[in-house]
Order: structure tokens, then C-alpha cells, then sequence
């Protein structure tokens, strides 16, 4: 549980060097669900940088079994206190150089473990195997067109798909990694300059960010910077003015399942000629498979067959290859169900356009992405069941110009509460109970809107989000 | 049997597609050796440029069975007949659109077939999996720098080791393939010049041939062209010769088992500071392993012990890697020999640089490369053998400016015809029985040396042919 920085890089290689299984924790997550990943992980070992001992602690604590601690004393970590017994240098020092690396003897062993929220409020945990993430990273550097002289600045954080595994595919064509431990304009910027960067990821915030920064922040720089993103689709303003201070935008389409990106929007040279109402939308489509992504498909979940390629057609979107997880940690069920007819369905629906572009035209989950970071609306939701006056809730996306997304809470109060429970009380009882980011930032009180069965119709609560 | 045409670079995605293997064979070989492969590959369909008539026609004679020809009648083919029962083009017209594409069901299947002239006499027909290919392919898309604007010139012949896998590579990446009938610097120039190109590979002869060209051919170009080259390592000359061009070189190394290449002298940047002379020393050596490749590792080839990394000791280079081939088609006994303790034996004997570059020092195997075609100097032998005057003879590698190396042979004539048999009469025999390329092109008449059981020296002929 780190932050961009050099021992959570560092983990990336020895860990499973050492034949033990990765599992980079997201450093935002609350105690109980740091608590539920380690207990589910069967964790042995926790490598912890201080800045976060405010919620490993607790979560040690909750945990009801002794682990292995291990501190990284970080001089540039903002306070925290040293929970473990060992110092991470001094747990390398005693390292043998002499002893031999443990290869895995299956090229479909475990790797790394990253823990999702998917639909229901426990995270679930991908398991990642060694063939997967070496044929992403290439997927990676071959997409991205790094090399050795490619220098790489960490804005992705590396506990996010294992830093969508450009954490090997950097290193992987010799190339430069460039730590951060925050991501900062006041330290991107002259990092950019002075370190030569070249190419760097993040989620649509990040550019939010940058685009942004204030004036006297922002530094020019004779090279161009290449940029990927994942989730939703940066805006044309922001890839716009991304483009002005020197960076090219590439939008990827991914998915923790998938090692992160599994297609990406390859520009097409007519597209160059183009209004920029045009080009925007095709910039804005998830686009072709990865060269290491042997399928990509849109298709009837029912029958199974694809959608025609009219670009009207929704379906839901679904990869084949060796870049997909081995599946669920302990899941058998919803590795079953993801993987139903030979495909792994990622719950997206989207159409097939007639140059074999795929666009994401919905998400069947219920899964609101927040500055990059995956929110279960059903865990919040449980969360909101939780507070003594609420009797009924639903969660969706609302459009953010910031954070992409933010959740929207739809809330029903019990009988008579009307008017004595305000949307800062709810805000309140949710950061009490989760991670903060996952906190509702908006909270709409009344009746829900229903189907004659009694189930709430999301997508009526959504259009009302959309024109808030 | 094809030049570098669309043909052979289309049968290198349509042939697989219809589940059938490739096999790409050499058309400078002798109709001897064609029927052979023919035979031994149990061929059922040959695809065959007219230009190649008069070694093909007589092939399908000796091959004893009959099997479909079609005809590539290419406008640009200097004479030659139609030989086949159907052209080319008509076959492709005959195609139906909605065939679906026959997949592998299985990624060590048979690709494509090789051959290559090993020890002995007859060619070994070197097996290509498709995962093997893919793999290659993406490594040298990594190692050269392959992306969608790279523009690729085939100065080297798709019959070697298809095209070292980059038939595959460049479309991988979504770049452009650029076809060439023929190696001819009064053609590479302009097209260098009007379409962009970006990449080319070629053995060291084709580098010489441009640096040696006629200064009215040549053409200047404003972008460097990055240019991989196999084999030996080109003389520091050609090297310079070739950056005063504009070119870029890097020297490959790899073999036909190994996909070609499987090896890259990756570039240091202290190498910039140094002298010329220790510059083309680093710039000689064989290199570090392919990203796509596992391990390569220089061994004592009866203990299989690593030697130590001193630069000196030499041993035996061996690789290991899906990149290897599945093995010698109906040869158990050579493909066993090729796989003895787990890994490949490429023949090559060299060191290991401290700074984990290798670099070969000797072959093991009795080869000779001239031109960039591989030549068994025991096929050469048995060709000398068989003419009435000769009772011995060894053929050994003379290093040469514009080949590379041609074969010298080194002959006892029977008793008593001493002076009534010329080096050009032994020549002109070889000629008539085998390819031009693999003839020698030096004759030395005398006693051989040899050991006290009677084995012929060859290490001592090898330093008498260097140093004429």
C-alpha cells in the first residue's frame, strides 16, 4: 500500500520474484475494505507506506490475525506513523544476490491480484497471470510506441490495473520510469521539462487537471508529450487544450479484467481534415483492439451472435484473448458468469461502427467512474440503507465536468422524516461509513420511479442526474 | 516460389488463413533441391513466379507425383514460362468472401516450413508455430521500432526465415510494406526517396552494395532509415559508409531455427565517446536477447554449465523461448540433438561479455554465409566428390568484402593428375551439379591437413583461406 513510488515499482519486479503473489492496494480505500482485501487475499505480507497508517491500522486491527509489517519510512510521506517491524530497506539488505529468482513453472500463475468494485459492494479479486501482463505490456509499448528512450512519468497510479502494466512494459524496452508521488501540476510540469518525459497515463482528471493548472504553473516544453487515458472520453476542450501545451491524447477502452486497456483509438489520417464537432466523435470512440488482444466483439448476450456493424446496434462488448484474468480470487460463480459463451463480457454496452470501431454507448453495471477511481453504486447504496432514516436509495452517475462522474444519490426518507434529514446529513453518514470518494456529492430527496414489477428504473434517474 | 512480389507476402496471411503451411522456398536453389523440398514437404499446391520456370519445370519432372501449380505471371518477371493449370489472380477471383477464416486450434500448429542447409548435405525443414511467429514478430516491431508510419522496404528476401518474421511484423503494427523484385541500389534509392521508407533489413551484401554504388545512383533523403542486418557483423567501413548515407544500422543475430533473429547489439550510449576501432567492436558483437526472448546463455555444451561472464571463455550460445522453432519436419533424431538438456544449440560458438552482450567468436556447425544465404560446406564436399579426379576435399569459409564470405575449397586430385585438373574446371563441375551461390569461388590443390586419427584440420585451412 503505496504511492507512486520507487518500492511499490520495485514490488512490481520482486515480489513475484520471490514467488509470491502482488497485490497493490488502492491507497484511497477505507479500513474495512482494506480489512476485507487482506482477510480475502489471504494476505502474508503488508509492505506500507506511512502516509496511510491511518487506515492500515485500524485495518490491521479489524483484521483479527497477526500479519508480516513491513514500513516504507518515505521522507517525502506527509506524516503517518511506522506500524510494522521491519524497515523496507532493511528487509532488501538482508536480501541473498545470490539467490536464484523463482521463475513460475506455469506461464498461467498468479502474478498480481487487483481488487475491484464490481456490482455488488465486495471488492472482487482479479487475478492477473504471468503470460497476461507480459502480452499487455508489450500490447502496451507497441500502442504507446515506447522504447528505450521513452521516459514515463507515474500520474497512473500503479495500484490501478498495476499501473494498467506499463509498470513492465517500460522497463520491458529498456526505457525510464519517473516516480510521483502525487499527482501535482506544480510537479508534473517541471518534471516534464527537466526529466525529458515523453509519455505518461492517467484517468480524464489528471488532463482536467493540467488543462487547468494555473497559468504560472504550467511550463512549455519543445517536445511532444504522448498521453494515454482510460474511462469515459476526455471532452474536445480538454484534449483541445491538452493538445495546445504540447501533448498528443490517445483514449484507451478497458477494464480491470482486461489488464487494463484492451483497445484504443487509433487515429485514422482523415480524420485530420474534420470539423471538430466530427473528429470529436470519433476520438471519442473506445476503437480496434489491441495488436495483443486477439477479439473484440459486440454481441446479443442472449444468443451470443454480434451485433451488424451499423454503429446502431447495442450490444454488449466483449474481448477474447490471453489478456483477460484468470478470473475472481475464491469466485467461482462470477468468473463463471463473466466468462459465459466463451467470452469475457465486461458489461458495457456499445455498438460496432463500419470501420470496426467500437464506441461504449452504456454501462450495463452499475459502476460510476470518479476521477478514474471505479465506485459500486450498490455499495453506497448499502451504505445509505445503513443510516436509521432512510428507506429507499438509488445511485447513479452524474456528468462532472471535473471528475468525470460523481454519484448521485436518489433517497427516499422514512415516513414522517421528510424535511429533518438534509443531503449533508446523508454526505455526512457516508464518509463516516467509506471511502470518501466514494461519497455521494449530491443528494436528491423523494419518491423513486418505478416499472409496474416494483424495480427502480435507473435509467430515468440518470437522464434527471444529466440535466442537474 | 516467388521474389518479393504481393504474391509471397499474401500467401504469408492467405495460406494459414486456409489452414494450410507455408513454405517460401529459396529461389536461387537448384531444381535438384527444389524437388527435394517438394518432396520432402510433401507439398500439394506450388504457387510459382514464371521468371523461375527453368529450375521449376524440371523440378515437378524429377518430383515423381503430381501436384497443383498455379502461375504468378508478374508483368514485371523477365522471361520464364507459365508452367501451371491455373494464374494467380484467377485462383484469387475464385476466393469466396464469407469463407471463414481457419483459425489454429492449437498455437504450436504448424505455421510455416523452412528450409535451411545444416551440416549435412540435404535441407532440414525447420517447423514454425504460430505463437513463435507472433511473438518473433512483435519482438522485432519492439526492437526496430515498428509503428503505423513506418514504411518497410524488402531488400530481404520473404524466403529467409519469412522474411525474419517481419511479413507478419509490419502488419502487426498497422505500417506499410513496400515489395521489391529485386535488390538493385538504382531502385532502393528512389523508392527510399518517394515512398518514405522508414526500415529495411538485408544481408551485410546489401549494405554493401549501397555503400558501393555508382555516387549518379544514389539519392540523398532528408530521414534516417533504420536498416537491421544479420549474419556477420559488417566491417566498421560500411558502417560509416552507411550513416554518411543517412542510414541507421543494427546488427541482428538469430538463426533460421530461431524465427532469424533472436539477438540485437542494442546500443549503448557511452559506445557515442568511443574511439572507432572499440566502437566496431562493440558494434560487432551479437547482442543482448530479443525482448520476446526468455534467456540466451553461452554453455558448455557437455556439462551445460553458463560459462562465466569474462568474455573469454568460449562456449556454446544456446537459446530457450517460445521464439525456437517446434522442430526439424520427420527429423526426430536432428531435432533431439537441437533440443539436448532443454535448450536450443545454435552451433555458434561464443562468449559472454561482463555487460551481458554476446558475441560469436566461431561456428560450430560447418557453414558458410555468403550473400546472406546459408551454405553447408559438407554439401559442397559431397559435390566435390563426386568429380572423377577428386579423392579429397574440405571446404572452408574465406572471409570477403562484398560476400561476406564465399566457400573456399581445398583439394587432393587423385594420384598422378596433378596439373591437368584447374581450380576453374572444379568450378565449372560444381556449377553444373549444384546453385551458383553455393559454389566455390577459390580452389587450392594440395595435401590436407590432419590429425592424428586422420581428421581433416579445418581450423587450419580456416586461417589459410583468411589469410590469401
Amino acid at each position: 500500500m503505496a504511492p507512486n513510488t520507487p518500492p511499490l515499482l520495485e514490488a512490481h519486479y520482486g515480489v513475484p520474484m520471490a514467488g509470491a503473489v502482488l497485490n497493490a492496494i488502492n491507497t484511497r480505500l477505507d479500513a474495512n475494505t482494506v480489512a476485507f482485501i487482506l482477510e480475502h487475499a489471504e494476505s502474508k505480507l503488508l509492505i506500507a507506506d506511512r502516509e496511510f497508517s491511518a487506515v492500515v491500522k485500524p485495518a490491521l486491527q479489524s483484521l483479527g490475525r497477526d500479519i508480516a509489517v513491513i514500513d516504507i519510512d518515505d521522507a517525502l510521506a506527509e506524516g503517518g506513523e511506522l506500524l510494522g517491524e521491519t524497515d523496507y530497506e532493511a528487509l532488501l539488505a538482508e536480501g541473498d544476490p545470490d539467490r536464484p529468482i523463482a521463475m513460475p513453472d506455469d506461464e498461467w500463475r498468479a502474478l498480481s491480484l487487483c481488487y475491484t468494485s464490481g456490482t455488488t459492494g465486495d471488492p472482487k479479486g482479479v487475478v492477473y497471470h504471468h503470460r497476461g501482463a507480459y502480452l499487455n505490456a508489450i500490447g502496451n509499448a507497441l500502442v504507446f510506441g515506447l522504447n528505450r528512450h521513452s521516459v514515463y512519468l507515474w500520474t497512473l497510479p500503479m495500484f490501478h490495473c498495476n499501473g494498467w502494466t506499463y509498470t513492465w512494459a517500460v522497463t520491458a524496452v529498456g526505457g525510464t520510469h519517473v516516480c510521483l508521488r502525487k499527482v501535482d501540476p506544480a510537479a508534473i510540469f517541471p518534471l516534464i521539462r527537466d526529466q525529458g518525459v515523453t509519455h505518461m497515463c492517467g484517468a480524464p482528471i489528471v488532463l482536467n487537471m493540467l488543462v487547468h493548472a494555473p497559468v504560472n504553473m504550467r511550463q512549455t516544453f519543445d517536445h511532444t508529450v504522448e498521453v494515454a487515458t482510460g474511462g469515459a472520453a476526455p471532452p474536445s476542450a480538454v484534449i483541445e487544450g491538452m493538445e495546445r501545451m504540447g501533448f498528443h491524447v490517445t483514449h484507451l477502452y478497458g477494464l480491470t479484467e482486461s489488464y487494463g486497456p484492451a483497445a484504443y483509438c487509433a487515429w485514422q489520417d482523415e480524420w485530420d481534415g474534420l470539423d471538430l464537432q466530427p473528429r470529436a466523435e470519433r476520438m471519442a470512440r473506445q476503437g480496434v483492439p489491441y495488436p495483443t488482444l486477439p477479439a473484440l466483439s459486440v454481441r446479443d448476450p442472449e444468443t451470443m451472435a454480434p451485433v451488424p456493424d451499423d454503429g446502431e446496434t447495442i450490444g454488449e462488448i466483449m474481448l477474447r484473448g490471453h489478456t483477460i484474468m484468470r478470473g475472481y480470487l475464491k469466485n467461482p460463480e462470477a468468473s463463471a458468469a463473466a466468462f459465459r459463451g466463451g467470452w469475457y463480457h465486461t458489461g458495457d454496452l456499445g455498438v460496432m461502427h463500419g470501420d470496426g470501431y467500437i464506441e461504449v454507448k452504456d454501462r450495463s453495471k452499475d459502476i460510476i467512474i470518479t476521477g478514474g477511481e471505479n465506485v459500486s453504486s450498490l455499495e453506497i447504496e448499502e451504505t445509505l440503507f445503513r443510516h436509521p432514516e432512510v428507506m429507499e436509495a438509488a445511485v447513479v452517475a452524474r456528468p462532472d465536468d471535473k471528475w468525470g462522474e460523481t454519484p448521485c444519490a436518489f433517497v427516499t426518507l422514512k415516513p414522517g422524516m421528510e424535511g429533518r434529514v438534509s443531503g449533508d446529513d446523508i454526505i455526512a453518514f457516508c464518509r463516516a461509513h467509506m471511502a470518501h470518494f466514494k461519497c455521494p456529492k449530491t443528494v436528491v430527496f423523494g419518491p423513486l420511479p418505478k416499472t409496474s414489477t416494483g424495480k427502480i428504473q435507473k435509467y430515468v434517474l440518470r437522464e434527471q442526474a444529466k440535466k442537474m
